[in-house]
This record gives C-alpha cells, sequence and structure tokens, in this order.
C-alpha cells in the first residue's frame, strides 16, 4: 500500500487521479489533497478519500472544512502547499496543481526523498536546474512525468541507455489553428482558441496547446527531466495525438508509446512505476478504429511559441521563468479580453528580451524573476 | 571485439549481415560463414572477411574452395552448419540459413552457450519447444532475434515486465494480395505472387506473406520466443510496415518499435545488444516524408494461412513442423508451376489432417515429421 499526497486534486488531472486511485483502492491511499477554489468538490473528495492532510486557498474555506472535519490538519495561504508537502506523510507527492506555486511543494517532496509524479510544469521549466541540482543531492528522490508526452519519452528511454539517444520527438496535436497562418489568427476569438481538436484540457493549456507555447515549455521540461540537450529535442505534429512520443536512438531505431486520450494512463504509470497495473476503467487502444497516423513539422513562423521556448531554454538561468510567466500572464489577459491571441507572442517576446538572465541556483532567484515579469506584463498591458 | 559465425552469408540476411559487419570493423570479426549454391558469392566473402571455418553445401565447392584457401576448416554435406557451428571459434551464431537444416547448428550453438542471433524461421516454428527446453538446461545460452517483427516485439518488452504484457500485437504487410478475396486468388500467376509491397526478400519469403503463412509462422515463433501464449497474441495488418510490432501492457500503454525497411537494423541490433550502436549507413526515419500509417484486421478467411498456423501451433508437438514443412514444398512446387496459388492452403490442411501430433521432446522426432511430410507432399503433388 502506497501513501500519496495530491496536490490541485480539484482540477482536470487531480480529478483523473482520484479516480484511478478509487479503482485501485488496495494499492493507494490518499493521505493529503489539496484544492485552491472549488471548494464543494474538495469537501466531497475529503469525505470520499478521508486524508490526514488538506492545503486550502483562503483561511475562510479552513475554517469551514475545520468545522466539517475537526481532526484534518489544514494548512492555507500563499504557503499552504509547501507546508503540507513537508508535513504530511506520504510515499508520492502528484503535484498537479498549475504555476509556479506547485515549484516549493516539489522542493520540499525531494528533500523528503520521495517519489514526485509531477503534472506541474512550472517545476522543470522555471526550475529545471534548481530541480536538477537538488536532485542530485537526494538521491532518494525522483520525479516521474504525468504529462502524456513526457511518461511516452520516460517509457521510451526504456528501450536503450541515455548516450545512445539519437533524438527526443515529442509529438503535438497541433493545436486547434494548425495549418492555419499568421494572418488567419489576427482576429482569434476565446471561444476559437478553446476548442482542442483531441485532448479535453483546461483553459489555459488549450490556449497553451494553440500557440504551441505549451510544446515549447513540454521541450524545456524535457531538456531537465531527462538531461537531453535542446538540439536533441525535435517535436512533431501529429494530429492524432495517438502516438505520445517517441525516442530515436543512434541505430535508428524509433522507441514509440501509444495509447488512447486518457491522461489516466500515464499518471497511474507515475503512481505505480516500474510496475504496470490493469485497471478496470482503462480501454486498450482499437488500432483498426484509429484514423491513419499522420505527422507533419511544426509552422514555427505562424506559431512561434515553440522557438520563443527554444531561445529561453538555451538562453537558460532565469529566462524560462521569465517566458514561462509572461505567457501565464499573456493567456490570463487573452482569456479576459485584454489582449488579442498574437500578441501572447509580443509579450513573451518583450518580457524575454527586457530581462537579462541570471543564474538559477536559488529558488529565490527563480521565483523572483517570475514575480517581477509577471507585475510588469501586468502593469503594461492591463488596462 | 565479438567474433560472428554467420549461416546462410550468401542469402538477403547474409548479405545484410556483412555490411553491417563491413560498417563496425572494430566490434566484429567473422570467425565462420557458410554458403549454399552461389560460390562465386561466398568466395568473395571468404576473401573479404577471412573466417577460419566456412561450411558449403557440396563436396566440389569444398574442393574449389581448399585450393584457394588452403587453410580454412571446410565442412560441406548435410551436418556441415552443425559441424560449423560446434567447431568454429565465435561469440555469437547467426543463422540466416531457411529451412530445418538451420535447427541443428542453433542446438550446437545453444549448447556452447553461446549467442543465437536467429534469422532462421524453421527452428522456432518447428522446434520452439525443444529450443526452450534446451535453453532452460544452458542459461549462459540466449537467442536474439534478427526478424524485424520479432525484434520489434524483442524491443518494445524492454517497456514492461512479462506479466504485464496485455497483448502482443504483430503486424503485417499484408503482401502482395491484401485487400483481395478467395476468388481473386484462383489464378494468381507466381510473377503476381513475387512482388512484394514494402519488403525487398527472398521468392519463398515473398509468396509466404502473400498467402499470410509467413505471418502463422511468426505467431508460432513470437510464441516460443517470449514464450507468451497464443491467445496473446494478436495479428494487424499495417501496410505501410513501419510500426514493426508492439506490445501492449496490461496498463493499456502500448509501446511499439518503428524504423525504416532496412533488415540491418534489427540485424545490428541482435548483434550489439543491449548496447545499440550508431551505423553510418543507417537512416532515420522521416516521419514528416512518411505515409500515414495505418491497420487492419487481417481477412482470415481469404488468408487461412493465418488460421493454419494458430491452429497448428494450438496442438502444438511436432505439428507445427508438418504445417512448415507442408508449406515448404507446397510454395516450391507453387513456384514450380506445378499448383495453384490457393492449393498451397489445401496441401497444409490435408498434410495437417493426417498428421497425428507427437511430443517435439527431441529433435530426431521433430526432423523426421518434417521429413515424413515433405516426401508426403511431394510424392501426393508433384507430377
Amino acid at each position: 500500500m502506497k501513501t500519496i499526497a495530491l496536490l490541485g486534486a480539484t482540477g482536470s488531472i487531480g480529478e483523473s487521479a482520484l479516480t484511478v486511485i478509487r479503482n485501485q483502492k488496495e494499492k493507494f491511499t490518499v493521505t493529503g489533497l489539496s484544492g485552491y477554489s472549488n471548494e464543494a468538490l474538495l469537501t466531497r473528495q475529503i469525505a470520499e478519500f478521508r486524508p490526514s492532510h488538506v492545503a486550502v486557498s483562503t483561511k475562510e474555506i479552513r475554517d469551514r472544512l475545520r468545522e466539517t472535519f475537526p481532526f484534518l490538519h489544514l494548512y492555507y495561504g500563499e504557503n499552504a502547499l509547501t507546508e503540507l508537502a513537508e508535513a504530511a506523510p506520504y510515499d508520492i507527492l502528484l503535484t498537479a496543481v498549475s504555476g509556479a506555486v506547485g515549484i516549493g511543494a516539489t522542493v520540499a517532496g525531494i528533500q523528503r526523498e520521495k517519489r514526485i509524479a509531477l503534472a506541474n510544469k512550472e517545476t522543470m521549466v522555471a526550475a529545471g536546474e534548481y530541480i536538477n541540482g537538488l536532485l542530485s543531492r537526494h538521491p532518494g528522490a525522483e520525479i516521474l512525468p504525468v504529462d502524456s508526452e513526457h511518461s511516452a519519452i520516460f517509457q521510451s528511454l526504456s528501450g536503450g541507455a541515455k548516450d545512445e539517444v539519437q533524438r527526443i520527438l515529442l509529438t503535438a496535436s497541433g493545436g486547434t489553428f494548425r495549418g492555419k497562418k499568421r494572418k488567419d489568427l489576427e482576429n482569434i476569438t476565446i471561444d476559437e482558441a478553446l476548442t482542442h481538436p483531441t485532448w479535453k484540457m483546461g483553459k489555459k493549456i488549450t490556449v497553451d496547446s494553440s500557440t504551441l507555447v505549451n510544446k515549447g515549455l513540454e521541450v524545456i521540461e524535457a531538456r531537465h527531466l531527462f538531461q537531453i540537450p535542446y538540439e536533441k529535442i525535435k517535436v512533431l505534429i501529429h494530429p492524432e495525438s495517438i502516438v505520445h512520443s517517441m525516442v530515436e536512438y543512434r541505430d535508428r531505431c524509433v522507441i514509440a508509446q501509444l495509447g488512447n486520450h486518457d491522461m489516466k494512463l500515464p499518471i497511474q504509470y507515475a503512481l505505480t512505476y516500474p510496475q504496470r497495473l490493469a485497471n478496470p476503467i482503462f480501454e486498450g487502444l482499437d488500432f483498426v478504429k484509429l484514423k491513419a497516423l499522420t505527422f507533419e513539422e511544426p509552422d514555427r513562423e505562424t506559431f512561434r511559441g515553440l522557438d520563443l521556448a527554444y531561445e529561453a531554454g538555451r538562453l537558460g538561468g532565469t529566462m524560462p521563468a521569465v517566458m514561462n510567466a509572461a505567457n501565464e500572464v499573456a493567456v490570463s489577459l487573452f482569456l479576459r479580453r485584454k489582449i488579442s491571441f498574437l500578441a501572447i507572442y509580443d509579450i513573451i517576446e518583450k518580457a524575454m528580451a527586457r530581462h537579462s538572465p541570471q543564474e538559477a541556483s536559488d529558488l529565490g532567484t527563480i521565483l523572483m524573476a517570475d514575480k517581477e515579469t509577471r507585475a510588469w506584463v501586468n502593469k503594461t498591458y492591463e488596462n
């Protein structure tokens, strides 16, 4: 029996994780949960999974939960996730929160030499260099990717040794606007940007998918998760999203991981690795019913998110944190109708141009770059 | 530096193997070679690779080679391959001969606890149960598959444990006549049967590919190579032959191996495993130029080769040897215009119907069933 602390339980990944756990009752117990604004759902989750430790956003929610569940260890506020990650008992910390707020909790989990099932992009994007330094000092800790692409790469890497990798082939659906050109994107509406062709996801990540910023961030993440240089990471558009990613080895054999569009598969794998468990709710891929699988080059000129990320990654230090922060605020401005779709790229570009990257050797420096960028974007474009 | 004895050097796989070795000179030396009828090519190969041991078909060839290469250890006749496999120094025995004649050599290699790079289908089809018994008594020996499909399965199996395998998905191009119905196949000519859509291969295997007997034999081979029951081996038609096979695990993740249509890749992998080596003559798969990848159910009614093989495999004992022998003679009769294309199935079926399978616990019993079947098919249909 493994114990799990799940941060971001009320989000899309969090709910999928609880569905996995609900169907593997003999294997997993939930000891920690966190939720941000969906108090009703979090309350139901606490009632069902009976964790001992729970983190919430505000004192008000904390107080109400205390009434319902008097024996809970409760945390609230800015450091609640980190405090829970430091105090709760768990074998696996599943960080499914989005935003830089997830980094501190991951750090706490690494310091306690736990397994981190990582579904928080920011951790490896903004703090990848720092996290890898930390991991090398805590050999009992390990990070398992939850994201379907990184899980696929992780799984495909078992086909050979690290120094035998020729290229990582990171697949991308291409997003809603695949095939469109820059001028077609000038007047994109929010509703148009929120329709993803294959995966059902949250708003922020659906927009990131349509700008290819998401794929760019995944490139940075892959760089740090697998310690593979950028020139060996290639993005390939694969609209059917069945091949979740591939690894080409130097003997030109390619190992790929395929599966249905179901986040529950990589979530469970990150929890059960190195084992693979049957799960009654998982469906096999029906190859006969599948659409033909196709692959294309990404249109890097139209979807500049990819090259901006490669550039941020190569510059390194605090630059990926700045790129990520600028994008996060820009997408939020777009979703609030403050800026156009294409302005997302311009904002990222300008935020990067005005930033001189510093070494990302401590969390304070990274979070400062993140915060400063957010403030600048908000101040400059919110009006 | 590893030493290699290559049986069947003048065939298609043999030549590819020598091309691999020629480009990995620091890694491999050829110590043994065998050829059947192409004396000129074998002579050139001996001159280039300088093996110490060579096996040939006839005394005449032996005598001529002795003149040219006086210091060679030479073998000829029915047992020449086995004698070479028993006497030559080698780390790896690559058996690329076709027919039951390859079994004895493999047995010798296993008894000497060597690595067998196996490109001889008959070994695992006709003698799989026997070979597995032998392997369990010789733990230093190992069989590495050379066939592209089995190599792909072998590579994909590194993604999980044996008891976590849900299904092996063995892909098949579907052969020349994919999409045709039984009545379309009544008057197939030899030339029509010898045009394979994706792989360039010898005549026998091209016909076997068009009847799906080849794929059926591969099912039996996979059963014994990987010790996976028949109900877990599924054949999937994949006309583009890019996904060389896949393994579905019980958590519904699928691991696949992909690559160009180049036998040199799996040949090299069988030689270098567990390492993967770069090779200047290997080309990477260009996913962008690739045709769309598609998958279909095989048409088992028209292409009865598949079900005949499953039946032979499930009956077990000497039955797969009989099925294989009947097919081999039937294809040879078809290539000599003695029988029609569809008669290949009838001959296999009749040969199986008249045979009572015996336990395949020794090579003598297996070879007797093989010999008896060949004699019966020849006697009955050669006229």
